[in-house]
């Protein structure tokens, strides 16, 4: 039996005791509309087939007086590698059926080429199946893949990823061939999402977005459990908003983008203005901003009231319960805060502004976690 | 038996229905992934209680020999009342289950003070039952009225109405009160976007935006079959935009957002410039357009860019399948089209940009059948 085979109310019973944990059957009915009966009915298979199992102890005694048990998912059913591409490196996770990591391992990248990068996914994957002792055949359910760029999960092909210089990758086959497992494929900031969303900050939200601020300015945005992918494959492309404000141009050909002002590589060329030193480095502008230089500080500041624009924005059109900053930027957060809180403040819509700002540094093995969630996903959640 | 007493698969059927139109029983499995048997099992009482019907004649002779019979929503099953109200009067609808509009009404506001707004809203809703020879009671199912403004739904109160200067209003009880009828409110753009995703330019698509383009610039946004809100009641202020470009200051005290250039009383502020006439109308300022004056062409195409701007960035953050283009700016939307369609071409990030524009002048008719949409879909739809 997979769960993928299970009636939609199979699933709904799953997700619930996925996000809220052990529940009793009683409760799982609440919150899901189910009657005690259509849970019973649903759970017993689920029960028989290891997915759920019933705890030990009666979590309470009812007012009938007989003891309710609780019931939970069991992480340890099914496993799930994900591994997250970058330009240099792969970086690999095995996980549980709660993306929870039981083993983590990075391999360097010789080159961008595509056979290249599957084989050192293949046997990435090998390695962290061996480190889990997990050898044998079938022990890792499936694989989830994630890149930056234009990814079409559905149909497992990446259609474009600048930094790697690929077009239309059938990457999902590609990698199930090598390492003889099934694998999915997404966008790694839609990925990400997918994590906070089941496992992370944003469990029990009714919407949320992640923005990831670094190289590029990505988002992930979460409405109703579901991430958002766009019709045309793109979404959440939160760099590429035009807020105008500068005459910089974006690697996407037009001013007033985002990115053109508060990516690291923009950080990273107006310091080296501003500083007069044409050799500095990202870490060089965060340790002059951090000494107090006036002209780089201002940068940050500048990057700062441009990615409060992006928020506001993302506020003012989706009103989502929280949004949460991430990235290779997050550490460096202390340099646009004041400047993204206030404008943000200022832009926001009416009760918009009531949206939480959270700041979440995600390494990198988070995001490759992303890659085992939405594998994971896929027996969870399938889409229709 | 009403609808919101069904199990869930009850009401995917009726929906599948509802936007599908008569199907056989194993179209309608295939379309909802349920069993053969349990479309069978929860039609049956759906049919008994009338809210869908088995079609005279058989669809199809099916290879097996045996005709397959078709069956369809009943829209005669339920009868709903819109009224979407204006700063100077009401605009009523009375429609059946799939928001076919049965009879209209329209009655001037003479005061914006809520307790005569209300008598106001009962007296159409009383008119529309008349005309339409329903005068008995409970014939009107339920009463949907919309308004702009941070409308909250869920507790049926309108949190803030700038034009009528209201705040906190207990709205849908008032109503229901007034009326002996139950009663849901919505803000008015959003609720036009549910009579669209139901029943209009919306049907069968996995996302869609609608901007309405008038006196303020609002927009609905509809993903994977549901509108979104917003988590503190604020979604779709594209109008907000920060986009930047114009030092104009916009009703919320800000300068760069897309209202600022793009609303009606923008765009006659800045005609009144152009032209030098103080007196100046915005059909004045259509006319003059229209009939060549370059300096009032261009406040319609600096209005066009904003636009554009902001539909590029409804595109690059939620990648509708197409966005819809409405309210009274639609009248003269080939002063403002070239423009629109070039800034959002050059904007729209990569693929964000093959979704599809559309233009649909919809007259308050139109807004009052949202009213009445809303009202039904909390029959067929409920949210939990
Ligand atoms: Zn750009
Ligand atoms: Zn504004």
């Amino acid at each position: 039996m997979t769960l993928a085979d299970q009636p939609p109310a199979a699933a709904l019973v799953f997700q619930t005791l996925l996000a809220h944990g052990p529940l009793t059957r009683a409760e799982v009915g609440r919150r899901t509309g189910l009657s005690p009966g259509a849970v019973t009915k649903v759970a017993t298979p689920l029960l028989a087939d290891g997915w759920i199992a019933e705890l030990g102890r009666p979590a309470v005694e009812r007012s009938s007086g007989r003891p309710a048990t609780l019931i939970a998912v069991r992480p340890e059913r099914a496993r799930f590698a994900g591994v997250k591409v970058t330009g240099d490196e792969l970086i690999g996770v095995l996980a549980d059926l709660t993306a929870q990591p039981l083993a983590t391992a990075r391999a360097p990248l010789g080159s961008r080429d595509v056979g290249t990068v599957v084989l050192a996914i293949a046997r990435l994957v090998a390695a962290l199946r061996a480190e889990a002792g997990a050898e044998q055949d079938g022990a890792v359910h499936s694989v989830g893949v994630t890149i930056s760029g234009d990814v079409d999960g559905q149909t497992g092909t990446v259609q474009f990823s600048p930094f790697l210089d690929w077009r239309r990758v059938p990457l999902a086959q590609l990698v199930e061939t090598a390492t003889g497992t099934p694998t999915v494929i997404e966008n790694d900031v839609r990925a990400l999402t997918v994590a906070e969303q089941w496992f992370g900050a944003g469990v029990g939200l009714s919407s949320f977005a992640l923005v990831t601020v670094g190289a590029g300015i990505g988002c992930g945005i979460s409405i109703g459990g579901r991430v958002v992918s766009g019709a045309h494959g793109v979404s959440g492309e939160v760099g590429h908003l035009p807020v105008g404000g500068s005459e910089r141009v974006c690697t996407c050909g037009n001013t007033g983008c985002v990115e053109a002002v508060a990516s690291s590589h923009a950080i990273t060329e107006q310091a080296r203005q501003a500083a007069g030193e044409p050799a500095l480095t990202i870490d060089d502008a965060v340790r002059l901003a951090h000494g107090g230089d006036p002209a780089v500080r201002a940068v940050f500041a500048r990057a700062g009231h441009a990615l409060g624009l992006a928020l506001a924005s993302v506020a003012n059109l989706i009103g989502p319960e929280r949004i949460i900053i991430s990235g290779e930027g997050a550490s460096s957060y202390d340099l646009y805060e004041d400047q993204i809180r206030q404008t943000f403040a200022a832009h926001a819509f009416g009760a918009a502004a009531d949206c939480d700002l959270v700041v979440r540094p995600l390494p990198f093995e988070e995001w490759a976690r992303g890659g085992a969630a939405v594998a994971a996903q896929r027996l969870f959640a399938p889409v229709k």
